[in-house]
Order: C-alpha cells, then structure tokens, then sequence
C-alpha cells in the first residue's frame, strides 16, 4: 500500500483565453483558425515562439460542470475508464489541442485546430516536439485500441 | 482591443502522484520507468488504458517556487520567451510528457518517460493521439527552431 500526500488544492491563475471568430463556431473543426489572447503583461513570453510550427496548448474547459465524477465512458459500443478517452467529462476537465501555429503579434497567437470554445481559459502554451537527453521525442510506433 | 473576461482563479485537485523507484532518480533520465499511483476512487478511470501504448501526462511541478514571473529565457545562446522553451519556469509551472506506458495495476500506472520528481500531483491522464474529424491528429511536419 502506497500512502498519497495529504491532498492540496492546487490554484491557476490563467495566462489568456480562447477568443473564436465566433462564438458559435464549431470547435471540433480543426481546420478553423482561432485566437489565444494573452494577458499583456505575458506577451514577451511569446518572442521566438514563430520558429515552432506547432505548439501544445493546455486549457480549462469551463462550461464542464464542476468536476463531474463520471469514470466511465461508452467508447465504440462498450465501457471504458474516462482516462483512456479523450471525452471532456474527466476528473479535471483539462484540455490538450496540438495547434498549428499561424501567426504571431504581440499578445495574440493565431492558431489552427484549437478545439476549445470562446472565452476557454488557457493554462500553458509548450512547443512540440519535447527533447531530452539531447534529442527530439517523437513517438511514431505506437499502438490505439482495435 | 479584445476585453478579457475577469480573471478567476481555477482550483484543481491532483488524480494522484508521482512516485519515483527512489527520490533521487534523475527525472531527466527518459529511460526510467516510474509509477503514478491514482487516487484509489479514481482507478475505475483507468480501465482499457493498456490498449494505448503511449500517454499524455499532464503534472503541476511543485516545487517551481510560487509563479516565478520570469518571461525570457536564454536559450541557445539567445533570450527566448518562456512559451517557446520547455522550461520549468513559467507562469504557470504545468508539466506535460508523453511516455509509454508500460502497465497498469488496479490504480497504479507504471510509465516510461515521466520526467517528474517524486510526489509530483498529476493533473490528467489522456491516451495518445488525439483524433478528430474521424481521423488520428498526427503532426509529421513540423519546423524547429534552426
């Protein structure tokens, strides 16, 4: 039996938000360009960030309703656990979107394939791939459910 | 200028925790294989998650002193914004690693490739790729910087 830490809140503060051409746009198509709005004391945070094509972007997706406890999903006609789905109800409705990086100014990021709706809090901007110990981590053998 | 909505603070309670094979493991060793230990309510979360043989593993570093504000880093010889780098340091000090996973048992996940410390909270688990439109978001084409 592995004993846990005693749980802490942990609290974020967001860097910007989601803002869509319009708020009714559909999110789930990703060949939409929409904006990430940094808070403008961030935008220096952002030099450089072009010479990436794509970037990671972390979210919070708050029109979830508070931390619903659903743990199982119906995935292709049987259950599965919530964490080996992409659905949004999750324990911490955190999203994930690999973005192709448009364009860059000042405080605004123009990215294509953000599945997020208008006015989502973002948490994190990364670029993509990850390195370490000297090399890109790329997985390109890799295995999905049958 | 675009308005943003008023700032909230978003609570998050952690899934679970990292546990390294020993506390003085090299976290940047990607070799490794280390456990997240979910919350045992939690585990029927996991169910299905070996027909994936990679994951995304979302972690609050926490022990990134409280939101340094630091907005450049240098890199390459050259300051680059903190979003264009993989640095700990960011305003918000969100982790994100793709490992393979390696097993699963009951609540416990054993991971190739989490470059976390011992006792990180984990924030989310999400299988590898992301799909969309019917059809698995692989990015083969991506730039770098030179």
């Amino acid at each position: 039996m592995i004993l846990l830490p005693t749980s802490q809140k942990i609290e974020i503060d967001p860097i910007g938000f989601v803002k869509r051409s319009s708020p009714d746009d559909d999110e789930r198509e990703r060949s939409t360009v929409s904006k990430i709005v940094l808070k403008k004391e961030l935008a220096k945070g952002l030099d450089c960030i072009e010479e990436w094509s794509h970037v990671y972007v972390i979210f919070w997706m708050h029109k979830i309703s508070d931390k619903e406890k659903v743990l199982i999903h119906p995935g292709g006609g049987r259950n599965v656990g919530i964490f080996a789905t992409r659905a949004p109800i999750h324990p911490n409705p955190i999203g994930l979107a690999l973005v192709e990086l448009v364009k860059r100014e000042e405080n605004v990021l123009r990215v294509r394939g953000l599945d997020a709706l208008n006015d989502t809090p973002v948490l994190d901007i990364k670029p993509y791939p990850d390195w370490g110990n000297g090399k890109l981590l790329i997985v390109d053998n890799f295995r999905i459910p049958k």
